[in-house]
């Protein structure tokens, strides 16, 4: 009894000493004030405080987030396409034939733009059709190698540090405060998984994405994975909501995206009974970073940006936003 | 200053007295002293604890469990087919044509047997061919008031008292101790997503099973998720690693699984570096549930019981080790 007694005592002295040390701090500082960053600090608020209306219990508080141009730099290629024209280079002395095939043919002369004429697709494509034969930690390993010395062929810096720095706080925050931060992105599941832990905070097993099949074998008695050229699931457009119930088998909360291609993502997350939360980055900053949107062939924002005031969405204008757009300098 | 000390020195005497309180409780209270219940106790030991060789960091630990038989009772037939066939009985008015078509037919004259001939893939070709049209929600519903009715053959209880204790121990024991506990099964997600939080504590996006395709549809101005008819992956056999490098893309430390079907999951987890663990449930008691192995057309235990011994898996002898099969009655 004495013993209870005393742990009572000591965990409500530390829970009182505790909050009043607990200083008030800015959990978006990179974020200017205004309707963008006060509908996010709301919006987990209200669904985090005990006794809220609109309380959701830590467990339902799912956060998804689509990766190029959302949660990093998507100009002016997809990172996954520099990696591809880098590994085309890399393999091209062992296929011969990709002289004359396109997209190869296209990627070998850099040019990434006739390569891309087909969209988002015909990206997947290329570059699951680059990744094939070798076992899933093999690939795991070159792309960390790449993302070690490749660069951004504008800022000259690694990928890694194009991440988004509001965006960056903006998964801390929810993070701190019981959400669970998945990336739903028609990039690659792979690719992602061998950054995003590192770069995200996420972990592999809350990165959905483009897929293509593995197959299951013995090489030298030891089992492995080999990545096959069949696409087994394509993770953009229908295909989000289709992957979020397919991988996570509940709807999220909020939605967070900033193309066409996230519109379904966002209409299927916010018709949601009780409170969700819809935002699109505005891709507004040709200063920082790229102005873009309705005519992009490279996260075009179009048909979602049209239906995000009806829909109650909130549009990020990156150029008012944010204060920055990238992280400092490691 | 002085609140930072206080703080120190409350949660000091907190961490103290919390621990001099603990018990030494049994975790496994259903298990029998032996080789299976001190393999697991010691493999958890070794590797949560601060300072040992073996030591996994928390977000690391990824259990694995098989459902049919290795979490439930998997005779005479998978529940799911239970629910098939009520299904079928349900739907066969507007399926005329069911009546000659196989395995419908099979079904609906109350033999399940037949319907079953072709195994645990067709068994799961009927499962998804009886569940398409609906919505995702639609579809968790009715398997929800189903399981409300539904009695085992056998025993008369609902299937949900139809988990095994002893297991239902072991996944409480690994959450505990930071492991994040999925299930990797062949049948059908959907349907065990409507259950595995309530019977397994295992929340929806830690189920990972036979997959059917779904279609992003507006109904009446509302996202829906339609289940097709076509099937997207197949989660049993070599489409266990497949599945969980897909869903999870990270190795387990732990697999648990019962039959030949669990086979290529459990060398596929304990092929990885440093302290792994499988264990299979063999069924070997007639009194309690049924004793069944090489011959069984469900629950086919063979080639995996052969490779148990030079892996080093723990093989549960159910008669032996188990005090207990199935939870008290509620």
């Amino acid at each position: 009894m004495r013993r209870k007694t005393n742990i009572v005592a000591a965990f409500a002295a530390l829970t009182v000493l505790a909050s009043a040390e607990a200083p008030a701090a800015d959990s978006l500082p990179s974020w200017n004030e205004g309707a963008a960053k006060q509908s996010i600090i709301e919006f987990v608020e209200k669904t985090t405080k005990s006794g809220s209306a609109d309380f959701v219990p830590a467990e339902q508080r799912i956060a998804v987030f689509d990766n190029d141009g959302t949660l990093w730099c998507e100009q002016p290629v997809y990172v996954q396409v520099a990696f591809a024209i880098d590994r085309v280079k890399a393999l091209a002395p062992k296929h011969p034939e990709w002289k004359e095939k396109e997209p190869f043919a296209s990627l070998l002369r850099g040019d990434a733009k006739a390569a891309l004429a087909g969209g988002e697709r015909s990206a997947v494509e290329i570059i699951i059709a680059t990744h094939v034969g070798m076992t899933t930690e093999e690939f795991r390993r070159i792309v960390k190698e790449w993302l070690k010395t490749a660069r951004h062929p504008v800022y000259q810096r690694p990928y890694s540090e194009l991440a988004y720095q509001p965006m960056l706080e903006v998964l801390a925050h929810l993070r701190q405060n019981g959400f669970k931060t998945y990336i739903v992105s028609g990039g690659g599941v792979e690719f992602m998984r061998a950054f995003a832990l590192e770069v995200y905070g996420v972990p592999p097993e809350q990165v959905i994405g483009s897929s293509g099949k593995t197959r299951f074998e013995m090489r030298d008695g030891k089992p492995v994975l080999v990545k096959q050229p069949e696409i087994l699931f394509i993770d953009d457009g229908p295909g989000k909501p289709e992957g979020i119930n397919l991988f996570i088998g509940r709807r999220p909360l909020m939605a967070f995206g900033n193309s066409d291609g996230d519109l379904n993502m966002l209409q299927w997350t916010t018709a949601g009974e009780g409170a969700h939360f819809g935002l699109i980055v505005h891709h507004t900053d040709a200063k920082r970073e790229v102005a873009y949107d309705r005519e992009s062939h490279i996260g075009k924002l179009d048909k979602a940006l049209d239906a995000a005031d009806s829909a109650g969405w909130t549009v990020v204008d990156m150029a008012q936003d944010w204060k920055v757009v990238f992280p400092a300098s490691k």
